[in-house]
């Protein structure tokens, strides 16, 4: 039987998030009832992550069984011609019988969207977070570099979801303007459930002077949830990449 | 009576166009209603421009009379708390009593957004017209410069609307690549209806080969409108900028 993975790119808006759910538009859902009809047999999608309702994904990588000879070049037009515009399979590829998009992807890239407008945008409507009040960049800056290395991000998870460990390690963080919007980069091994927008939320609290970079590094060893910022709106939030040991997609 | 005009930016997608109509949503329709909640009073809109559905607008201004005191600086605020995330006032400013956005309006310019990909980006979808073949883009941009000038444009423009006269003169003309996309960006003293539309399909007929930038001359002077290229889809266009003689907005 063939794995298929398949490059996604997609609006979460319109979206209760990557998971099918009975009473509920997902990305999964689509995927598979698209996948369905091409292939003409049903078969499960495994996603590299799960999403939040309105999150977005500018590459999301995820995997599926098929007998279907269809190849790989021509899936991304037949796939997409039965998804809505919203979603979209960018390439799909072949790999080896083993690949899993969710346990073997080893890093991962979020980017948080934000612009500093008292007037709404109506071309960054739930594409982006509006933020209204005064900016300090280079003390939120200064502060997403502190959350570069490894540690307990027990304060910057959600309850809700158990997992083993809340030891991540940060490869990369980092803030950026551009183009009229700052944007919040961050790389790491795996991140915790909201883990991203509760450090979003926490930058925000820095960049408007409510707490200092300094205190990063006090709200991570408290382990506290109460101690870091609240969570930011999932609109702002894209998934931006992701990596596997032995595969670029 | 005060007159007071307004700047407003917009997603045209969900929305017939500018103009109000029975049993459809449009831009006019749902700025009257905000206007009436807000000063309490009905209020004719007068806009500088009809768009037609799915057209956008980086910036449109529009005028109404009323006897309400709320400040100018509150009304943007104000407004947009009645008005859905797809629209947006962006500012509000006392005019002189005989101002009208429509006939006051010297220049417009528009830009039609293209972007070349044999895969949709979700992220485009609504937004920039996708074109999949080869893009000749120097020879386009050629084309693109042959409109500029005074000219009778009746080979331009769909039938449907009449005005006085089909001449008009288009003050700049380009194209250019910029981050992926492929903009056309046209200002002159006034438009024929679809003229916009009618001119970036055309330009799309030089990318593609199929005629020569040498023929837009030759085009022009034929006052046939089965002469030109067909008009391209509306959800690519945004009016981008409207001028007034003594006023800037």
């Amino acid at each position: 039987m063939r794995n298929v993975a398949l490059l996604l790119k997609f609006v979460g808006t319109n979206y209760s998030g990557w998971q099918r759910q009975k009473n509920a538009d997902s990305i999964q859902g689509a995927l598979e009832d698209a996948i369905a009809h091409v292939t003409g047999a049903k078969s499960g999608v495994t996603g590299c992550s799960r999403t939040d309702a309105g999150v977005h994904a500018n590459f999301f990588v995820c995997n599926f069984k098929t007998d279907a000879t269809i190849p790989e070049k021509n899936l991304p037009l037949a796939l997409n011609s039965f998804l809505p515009g919203d979603i979209a399979v960018q390439r799909a590829t072949d790999v080896p019988e083993p690949f899993n998009a969710r346990f073997d992807c080893v890093k991962k890239e979020y980017v948080y969207r934000i612009y500093q407008s008292k007037i709404r945008d109506p071309f960054l409507e739930n594409r982006a977070y509006r933020y209204i009040h005064a900016f300090d960049l280079e003390e939120a800056k200064s502060a997403s570099r502190a959350f570069v290395g490894t540690h307990d991000f027990t304060a910057f998870a959600a309850s809700g979801r158990t997992t083993k460990t809340s030891v991540r390690t940060i490869y990369s963080s980092g803030m950026e303007k551009k183009g009229g919007e700052i944007f919040f980069i961050v790389s790491g091994d795996g991140f915790l459930y909201n883990m991203v927008r509760i450090m979003a939320g926490t930058l925000l609290l820095v960049a408007g002077g409510k707490i200092k970079a300094a205190d990063i590094e006090r709200i991570i060893k408290s382990r506290d949830r109460k101690e870091a910022g609240p969570t930011a709106p999932a609109h702002g939030l894209y998934l931006n990449r992701v990596f596997y040991e032995d595969k670029e997609f």
